[in-house]
């Protein structure tokens, strides 16, 4: 096992700078040694700010494949544009470089097939960077449907819920590729932050399989409509045709008979979630009201007669993941409450010995593909799509997920 | 205008009982007159809890044409199981009485147009008694939309969650007819409570109109585990094959370009909940967390950073409905939290005068046809199915709907 791993970063956006400056950089096993960005501006302000944190300034360059040639990178994260993410990746497994891919949707088929093929060619390690996988609430359902808790769970719910108004309007000013994505797709194009931890729960690609999808997309109003309060007629993108849809909501039919809904909600004013819901024959969770009721339990009647919900924090005790309860003995770290933490550290522990970790390139070209396959039952009216095995049989077999 | 209304209830089984008890005797200008079902006790069992409360003794019968040739009855209540709504409602209106029908969902789009077919024939007000319309979170709603509260609305969520494990795995020693529907149908069997305020919001067939759906259907496991929990594997309902899933979801197009998303979760443990969810350019309302969130005016952090809502109650001075204002002035009465009161006294005011209210036959076969058109698309794997205009192209003029 390594001692140090020294990674190259690619893309250092907002996702990048932020992951670098939380969790990154705390880390002493860690040392980055090269970063990359096709914006000449942010590779020095990410140099300037890992100097100033008392590290080596790292090499910076504008080409990716510079860094692909330096023998000193153990492995790359890439943090880039979506629509770069696969490209990145299989050229930096070609060159035997460990790869981490930030979350994202993709764009076709081919495209996840492609990533399959790389990674069985040249078998190096290759995963999905997906924090949500270790938040705490979906790590706690994880572990009650792993008790049984739930029962037989037959039906689970999840969402990207998040404003990002203001980070897509501006998107050309931020160089944010949310801009050219929403004005010409119209799909669930992020699924993978509440379909992975549902996956995981349901143990798609092991044991168990997404058959197909349906799926239908609102009007686009949102962004026109912020548009026009903040900036007027005269800005340019106020007469943009946005083909995103505000709320793409997707039903998804399991090889066992559950199913998934999935929403994608971006472009309004709301609050975040991530939406999840837990449904079996002992009990269910409910993340909008934080609330978890189970079968036979105690469950407490509030405002009115019929609405008996316990409060979650009330089952921490006896359902918390053993991960995160040592993690909150051990104090929590990092980014976005801690998820960035516990990811990356996934990530790092096992590429210190060679391996992948957390989300491997099967589970992670099944999540991503959902992007695809959501755009074409858009845009053929709600029909069903069929959802490819990308396992090609193996998911019968395949162990759990463990995080 | 009549200075009374006499009614004939037909459907004595638990809504009859409780709509009855609860809701119609105490109005003092509704005369029961006659009362009918297919099993004698339960006519005698009504006939006596009129009696008891002071009134006089109904007339009682098990066929209901010998109410419908009754001259004295001038409206007929339907409160029977779902199959035969229809038939004693058509049959009412040949016979000249004005229809107030029980909700439920339909069996056959020719069954909705036999709806229309008979009232454009008769012209007998018939009206659907959907008493979630007057809910007062569903009215708030509505008036929050009508004053343009959530601007332009793009999407709206509702459902119908209820644990009915008990009512329907005991449906046959309680003559229910949920068991055999149960047994033998997979649909979103009961779409109008969530729904119906829904349509109303979004102007459905006063302006607006649903064009298409997609709906898919969980595995059914929860009556299986719940019978085996209470009865054991002795019990012949432990080995019958329910065909109606879990949890039936739902996407409805809109041909303004409106997504409504729609569940039906009745057969596991939950807690009760409309679901109802309003999403628009300036804001939203959800009923799971009783909470509103409006672009620009002071939302709470709760919890996390990123958990910004205010709850309904802080809003109530300002949007709830005048119906309910003043129906929390004069204290609220009735069933189901006030909503059996000002759903019957709508129809009651209608009625004295000879009109139909609150849901025309239009809008209440839209509604219920959602049962027939999920049923299909379930059946074909989520394929889009078309939902019929049953207005005849006229809903692009119709006004809209006012409680």
């Amino acid at each position: 096992m390594k001692e140090f791993l020294n990674i190259g970063i690619v893309g250092l956006g907002q996702r990048g700078t932020f992951m670098l400056r939380d969790t990154i950089l705390p880390q002493k096993d860690v040392n980055v040694v090269a970063v990359c960005d096709v914006y000449e501006d942010r590779c020095e302000d990410i140099a300037r700010l890992i100097e100033e944190s008392g590290r080596p300034r790292p090499k910076t360059a504008q080409d990716y494949h510079e860094i692909l040639k330096m023998d000193e990178v153990d492995a790359i994260l890439v943090t880039s544009a979506w629509e770069a993410h696969l490209d990145i990746t299989c050229d930096a497994m070609e060159a035997g470089k460990i790869v981490g891919f930030e979350v994202g949707g993709a764009y076709s088929i081919e495209d996840c097939w492609r990533l399959i093929r790389t990674y069985e060619k040249t078998g190096v390690p290759c995963s999905m960077l997906e924090n949500c996988c270790y938040g705490r609430n979906e790590l706690m359902m994880l572990n009650m449907a792993r008790m049984g808790a739930f029962g037989e769970i037959v039906h689970c719910e999840g969402g990207y819920c998040h404003d990002l108004r203001d980070e897509i309007s501006y998107g050309r000013e931020n160089r944010h590729y949310r801009f050219r994505n929403y004005l010409n797709r119209c799909c669930d194009n992020y699924p993978t932050h509440d379909l992975g931890p549902i996956a995981n729960i349901l143990d798609i690609n092991h044991g168990n399989r997404m058959l197909s999808l349906v799926s239908m997309a609102s009007k686009a109003r949102g962004l026109h409509s912020y548009i026009m309060d903040k900036e007027g007629a005269g800005y340019d993108a106020a007469t943009f045709d946005f083909a995103q849809g505000d709320v793409v909501t997707t039903i998804i039919k399991c090889a066992h008979g559950e199913t998934i809904q999935l929403t994608l909600d971006t472009t309004l004013p709301r609050a975040y979630s991530r939406r999840l819901q837990v449904s079996g024959t002992k009990g269910m969770y409910q993340e909008d009201n934080q609330s978890i009721f189970l079968d036979g339990r105690e469950n407490e009647f509030h405002d009115d007669w019929y609405k008996r919900w316990n409060n979650i924090e009330e089952y921490r005790e006896e359902f918390d993941h053993p991960i995160w309860k040592q993690f909150i003995k051990d104090g929590v770290n990092g980014g976005h409450g801690g998820l960035d933490w516990l990811l990356f550290r996934a990530f790092v522990d096992a590429a210190k010995e060679g391996k992948g970790a957390p989300v491997d390139v099967y589970d992670a070209v099944t999540w991503m593909s959902i992007s695809v396959l959501t755009e074409q039952s858009i845009a053929m009216g709600g029909m069903p799509v069929a959802i490819p095995d990308f396992t090609n049989g193996k998911w019968i077999e395949r162990p759990k997920w463990e995080p």
